[in-house]
């Protein structure tokens, strides 16, 4: 990343009312590399505002709609404009919003899940490819080094050929506390957004998350969803039985109703010669196991860690623990070079680490695969190829 | 247990070539109230005749067959002979043996799984019943009192109405160490014991253990069990999606290649209230979560564990580590009771908590019908009733 | 802090060449209310010139020395001026900066220890007072939420009267690695920056932790301090009794020989009614523990924490961990409040949780008696007011 | 242990009334290598003569006093009488308890501490010496196979040159639980048996269980003890730092006013190449760290572990959790080869690793050597020779 200046974000969503966008504004701005500069902070014109006067932005570039955020950035000088744009609204936007900034050749930072509908999420990788651009779809947790170690490790034939592959994401944010009423609100309850809330909202972590450990495919899966919030209307908890091409079998569960549970999403991978475990709330530790040999605990920013990945991954020494905004920050990292790269007149990577457009269908197939089965009669059924 | 004498014990098999046999007998005799007096140890007779000898016990007492055992006790007056046999020897033989035993009136404490077939445990169920005598299947997990207070916290609704289940047995003992060659040797591996040795020799007790806990009848199964192990004749990894009446639904998986597990038996269970968790490696303790409560570190030899459990089923004070031997000794001691009531002329505790002759039938039955649904097209198999 | 623009941070060490300081610029701008717009980055003037093209800073602001940087920032209008500066530079050379910038009415936030000779700090407090500028030394440790509500817990009362507190904090750094040569480079092995690496570098921070924690004054301490590195010219290993005013005892000790141990920093404090126990390497659990209760697991984020904490304490929901960056950041959050206030005309709050100046003065003093009691054949050398 | 015969125990104390005398019971006949067969079990005549019921022994052998015992059981012929005894009274009986056994050439196996008086145990020395008989101290820590590994490890200089020793012992049974009673009853708070209960009852357990492991002398030590229990007459909390030859230093602490630590004996060794940690009331798990590698988790019953540990320690396979029954029965069959070996004409050991004489004098002296430092003004105690 050798750009001779910092990097413009803007934003699209993210006021005062929203809570994932400020965790990408922190995480991006967090090395000095990239600078918000811009944002259509809130569908509340109110919020919008005054979340850029929060953030001391330049009042003109505090947009109160998206669409007048394209209209106006196209217009500003390129020297000016923003070099890409984070989009962190609800879910059945994301297409929409990112295929007009990319329209503009503005790269684009995506919250998960890309689409509602899935042709939406094909659709949009056309675009991606027509224009050239950089887009990331985010999976925060891929960003943590000792999943990168984790991926190395594996990929490298760390722990030989793989067995079994155990990925759980229990939460318990749906249930009610004590007297309170049961949590019902907010737009994550709405139908409209699929019927799979456990798969759309935390199981399609864990999918992606063996995927960029493994990069397996899927060969068929097996899905029980399960709504057990009294009067919830998307489904709330799910097991499935994954079968993997090459042989390796495992179980992908995702729950918003495991009380105590608070994002318990966990890994665990075994093959012949040895196994991986890792837990996101616990994030600065490996554990490596080997059959006959003590189980060993790695540790963020030691030397033994895979020399693939990059010093700038770890901003802290070994037992200074990092946390998820580090994570993130380090897929920012990963994207910049990226949007560097397109600014000096390159092209996007295809070696990079973050979550891209590819991940971004595939996470989407998951989940409607994963309700498919959940309505068949039939065991396994087939991951389509898309 | 009111018995003014020692509880004699016979045993078959379990000489010094033997591993659970010791521990049946170190359990039995922890509390001074039982005591080994006769055994037919091994079916080579000179391990059966050193291994009686190694145990100090009366050489006339030492057979070298069950079937010499089985008449010569018989022949001994009852004020003499043995009031109940453990039957310690591989899965194909326990039927024989305990029925042998129950029908010179000698009650049983049975290995587990009862049988190999399926029709052999429901015979046996019969002469159980017939002959009112106590028998006993060794799952030496319920044991644990705080496997105990799991039990009564969720019967007694302490975690509300049960949403999910995760039963998880995970080992690696099969899999080749170094250059050492694959761990291949042994009856375990031969599939006249079932085609299932994931389910068979391990599965079955996580399955047991949720049945112990929380008294639900499986509904439907979707099982997908794998051979792993080249040249592997029975397979050594399943796992299974499980529906409960009732609603509750989960995953029951285990496994014999999963590299670096020891003996990973766990057990979580939410509810509408709560959950707990349980690992098995570590028994001393009991976690149990409240949505919107920090979650709490139960231990053993608590005055706030349930009234329920036995006084006896803690030797030591909390903080002083127990382990599995007295885990066992527990399923011993509430056998012994019922024991002590037949010798004394009354019957068998209709409220005992050791696993008895259902729990062996139960069992046998899920790994059964496990193995069905693996071979099946269809998702869900029901779990029959018998 | 209603101030209604960005705050104007400047930094004097912390170029390419540093660690700490870089940790001190992620967390002070990590929120979007503080921006660094002035540094003299290194005394090597060619990396503190790439430094300051590294962070986009304005050439004209990037200075050679920090006396180039008090002379023309206070030529600057006050508009533009920074509004406080961190200082980041060996231990030596605090008191002469800090003094530096306080006198141009810039308020300043120090690394510790805040100087090596204990006048200098008093000397410096003389400063910090007529100045009435606003004055952090940075234990970074406090700024943990969970060890915020730890001191809320156990200032009013949650543990009952304090019996007994454990303060740890063992490194390896120093030893050597494998045929790696011993680590005696940087400037941290020099005896001019006093006899005690183990107390000056980190023993300091346990000491702080535990007045931070419980607000306690040392009665009196004994202390045995070690020198194990082949050559070390500075002890690496200290163990220090601990009586406190009020009647708890205790321990304090600090290591960089402990092999293994990366930032073991641990407290445990004991009451009459509980006690509470916290590792910096798992910053986002506090164990709460009382006689005949299960410990109870607390974590960050959650509602039942104590509301005197700041609700921008926490930037992430339970479960979504936070690291060191952030704990820093709330400190620079509360610094921020006084610099606003003192921008408005105002003055430095009397109940600001960040630690000050008094603070400086409490841990060099403490790090001064330990090496006096180390020498001294008395058991007990008593701690002075100061 | 080749005696053609069961190693015949008698016991004085252990009745239904008392704790520690049933633990011994059943770890001394787990292994049946030796049977419990005469006991003097109380000093209540009632009490006795029920709990030799209870344990279905000879009437004749149930003893009211141990002088009783002592007159019949020197009456019986060789082949009858018991080969040793448990003492397992209160500390100020057993110096005079074991010593009338040793008269009549019978081993003991003794509770700690040894005595209440320091030239007691002393002179015990000599009656041992003197008979030639076995002498055990319990120190059932001691007798874990993974302490027993840490011992190998740290003794063969797997960690190099120790540097540096923590050894904790926290227990809060002493706190008053909710509105209960302070817990003053019992014979352990009586003055009479010392002035120090934390280091009489569990302190002296952590200096063993260092000698144990390390095989380093005591120099000089410096101690703080207080009584913090309101009405309290024996100190219930002490921290001591303790200088060994040879350069390494340390610290170690006892405490029974620690709210919610059960049982919390740990220790960790720190030397120039590694160090060793180990947590009582996890005792299947050790962990070793070495700088700049992972740390290891090493577990029980592992091939990779120290071959010198018998494999009669272990009765249940890696993963299968053992505790502390185990742990004294480990002990016993130490012990018991030496009983063995003296029943055939031989002569003890010298290189069994049960703590015996020589530990029980060194544990009386670190508790006197404790309570002789807290008096003093001087800053180290030095440690005698005895």
């Amino acid at each position: 990343m050798a750009l001779n200046r910092l990097i413009r974000m803007g934003i699209v969503g993210g006021g005062s009312d929203a809570f994932i966008g400020k965790v990408h504004r922190m995480a991006a701005q967090l090395d000095s590399k990239i600078r918000l500069v811009a944002g259509a902070l809130s569908i509340d014109p109110k919020i919008a505002v005054q979340s850029g006067k929060d953030l001391f932005l330049d009042p003109k570039r505090v947009y109160l709609t998206y669409k007048e955020m394209v209209a106006a950035e196209k217009a500003l000088p390129a020297e000016e404009r923003i070099d890409f744009v984070a989009v962190v609204t609800p879910d059945d936007t994301h297409v929409e919003i990112a295929t007009a900034f990319l329209n503009i050749g503005v790269s684009v930072v995506c919250e998960k899940p890309v689409s509602v509908k899935h042709k939406d999420a094909l659709a949009l990788r056309e675009t991606v490819k027509k224009t050239g651009l950089a887009f990331a779809i985010m999976h925060g947790y891929t960003g943590y080094p000792l999943v990168r170690h984790a991926r190395a490790l594996v990929r490298n034939g760390g722990i030989g050929k793989i067995y079994k592959i155990i990925a759980e994401y229990p939460q318990d944010w749906i249930l009610p506390r004590g007297d309170a009423p049961l949590h019902l609100a907010g737009w994550r309850m709405d139908p409209k957004f699929g019927t799979s809330l456990s798969m759309g909202d935390i199981g399609i972590h864990a999918a992606q998350l063996v995927r960029f450990v493994t990069g397996l495919d899927i060969e068929t899966l097996s899905a029980d969803l399960r709504t057990y919030t009294p009067g919830g209307r998307r489904d709330d908890d799910g097991n499935v039985l994954v079968r993997y091409k090459g042989g390796a079998h495992g179980v992908i569960y995702a729950s918003q109703v495991s009380a105590g549970e608070e994002n318990g999403l966990t890994i665990r991978i075994y093959g012949s010669k040895g196994g991986i475990e890792w837990h996101q709330e616990n994030p600065n530790q490996l554990i490596v196991k080997t059959q006959g040999e003590p189980s060993k605990i790695l540790t963020r920013a030691q030397p033994y860690l895979d020399a693939s990945i990059p010093a700038r991954n770890t901003r802290m020494p070994t037992g200074h623990p990092e946390g998820l905004i580090e994570a993130f920050a380090n897929i920012y990292l990963d994207f910049a070079d990226d949007v560097a790269a397109i600014a000096e007149g390159g092209k996007v990577s295809k070696t990079h680490l973050y979550p891209d457009i590819e991940d971004a269908v595939f996470g989407k197939t998951f989940v409607d695969t994963a309700i498919e089965s959940n309505k068949s009669k039939e065991k396994w059924t087939k991951f389509p190829k898309v």
